[in-house]
């Protein structure tokens, strides 16, 4: 088991890890469960996480860390204040995807810690299993390679909403990365699967030397010249918003992949909810009060104070949270989007 | 326009009309927008019937009578009393159907009023158009035959959820009955509405003698004779609950039928909204707050405080009201039923 010695903390690295929890988003597709004042990550989602939000179990989760940063919006600050005091709080100035955030994190935790290695994750998976040994395989590559490093999720499935990563060995326990794939259709994700392609986690490694480095020669170099004079402000307004993959992953040779070891499922959407939930007979994931008569393969959520019955219908997510009710086909659950698009358009998301 | 004439309030009958509301049901076809404490004919339905509770308008609609009864049950006596204080009210000794009810009813009036005709209306059915006309055609009927008069409904579809009246002559403006017939299935429906049958909508008109001779002689008669001797209590726990029409009316031969010169729809089950609010472009119905999305044909109902969204569905039913929601495909609209049933067990009805 290499993995046992790798994740060995007497196996010292030469500087501290500093694990960043990414609580910037929306989790929009989780609507009426996620509202503009209730993201994602402070769900709890009861009796698929228990009771603890998706952010405090992130944040447990990397206690192995020698720090533990939160970045997130000016607008949710308090919130995770509130919910994860242990983690130090980095306020993004502008809501502007994973590139901004992550170079901009990098940049603030270099000034506060000095030389570090970086362990970023998003606030709003699930992940069960042995989460610190693949953590720390992939830190040491980063300090080693100097370079990017992806955490490899082995498909479970030719899932066709996830990006994908093609190791150059899908045997090794770090390999250097061929290239990513976004979203391909069913047949690529189904060629991906065999090819020992993996899911692209949205979790990474590095310095933040080598990321300034990659970014530097990106379409986030105006923000990191504009951190390295000091303004911030300046940086986020010349750049668009983009994903970390998109603008910095996808393009630099030195990018390498990490198997993770870990189980792990995004919950990006309703649909996933079957996937983490134990199921009825018919096949119904209820999570909350739902009672489903000749119904099969369905999504039922809802919060304490709400039952839902469903009565002869099969594969439908059927939510409701507050005030707020959402039907969609299980299949289709991503057009949530749809939906909290129209009802920011009414200012009511 | 023999009708102008017949409903002519100089026209005087020799004895007063006393409409009876009946309001002792509890409509759990509605669920969740009717629940134990809230029955049916207490709903306004927003959007379906203006601001008034159904009951109200039933009793607002039958003003042109001389005397105006609700009966109920002792459990919603108190909500009658002050949904609608212009009518005097009867207290069913037990829910036992419409059979007992009206039997009870008629005894009572008869009672306190003496000689009268009585004109029995549900509490929570929809009418529209001239009601008076065709009230008093029946009621005028009623006493000319000594007979139990139903009304009948000029159908509009094949429906399989009503019963059907066959009248000896479908052109007359009052006919003796040849045959009742509870919900047919499609094909025979489509032949009762080709042949002329009516709609039992359930409204009726009799005389207390004419009705208590008819009931003696039927399954009612333990009831009636109790009743004669002062023990209603008695009377109650001697009978099966049963509808007016299997008890008496299928069985007399003294039953007449008048048509209907109003709109009428029972709005028994949630696909009914359809029939009775306008539809946007794609076919669905909105009672509320409701956002439909690329979704077709869907009835969508939620009260003021609550906001169902879908995207993607087609003839299913979403029913949100308080704390409960209920969704179901359109065209089993009256399964709702068994979600009752299931809720009634659990003692959450």
């Amino acid at each position: 088991m290499p993995d046992a010695h790798s994740s060995d903390p007497g196996d010292a690295l030469d500087r501290p890890v500093v694990a960043l929890v990414m609580a910037g988003g929306t989790g929009t597709r989780l609507y009426p469960a996620s509202r503009s004042d209730r993201p994602k990550q402070f769900l709890s989602l009861d009796g698929v996480t228990g009771d603890d939000s998706l952010l405090a179990r992130t944040v447990s989760r990397v206690s192995f860390a020698d720090e533990r940063y939160v970045s997130t919006s000016e607008e949710h600050a308090e919130t995770v204040r509130e919910e994860v005091p242990e983690a130090g709080l980095l306020v993004e100035p502008e809501p502007k995807d994973t590139g901004p955030a992550l170079v901009y994190a990098a940049h603030r935790i270099r000034e506060q810690v000095g030389e570090c290695v970086l362990l970023c994750v998003p606030s709003d998976h699930l992940v069960a299993g042995e989460f610190a040994s693949s953590a720390t395989r992939a830190v040491r590559t980063a300090v080693e390679t100097e370079g990017l490093v992806a955490f490899g999720v082995e498909p479970t499935r030719p899932a066709t909403g996830y990006g994908y990563i093609e190791p150059v060995d899908s045997t090794a326990e770090r390999s250097e990365i061929r290239q990513f794939r976004e979203k391909p259709d069913r047949e690529t994700a189904e060629r991906f699967v065999e090819e020992g392609f993996y899911w692209n986690a949205g979790l990474f490694a590095w310095t933040p030397e080598s990321l300034l480095r990659e970014a530097r020669n990106s379409s986030l170099g105006p923000l990191v010249e504009a951190l390295d004079a000091g303004n911030p402000e300046r940086g986020f307004a010349e750049i668009e918003g983009v994903s970390i993959d998109y603008a910095v992953m996808e393009r630099t040779d030195e990018a390498y992949v990490v198997p993770a070891d870990f189980e792990w499922d995004d919950v990006g959407a309703w649909d996933a909810v079957e996937r983490v939930v134990e199921t009825d007979e018919a096949g119904n994931a209820i999570v909350g009060d739902g009672l489903a008569i000749d119904a099969a393969e369905n999504v039922l959520a809802a919060d304490d104070e709400t039952h839902v019955s469903v009565v002869g219908v099969e594969e439908l997510v059927v939510a409701a949270y507050d005030d707020r009710v959402l039907v969609a086909p299980k299949d289709e659950a991503q057009r949530v989007r749809e939906v909290v698009a129209r009802l920011r358009e009414q200012g009511r998301f």
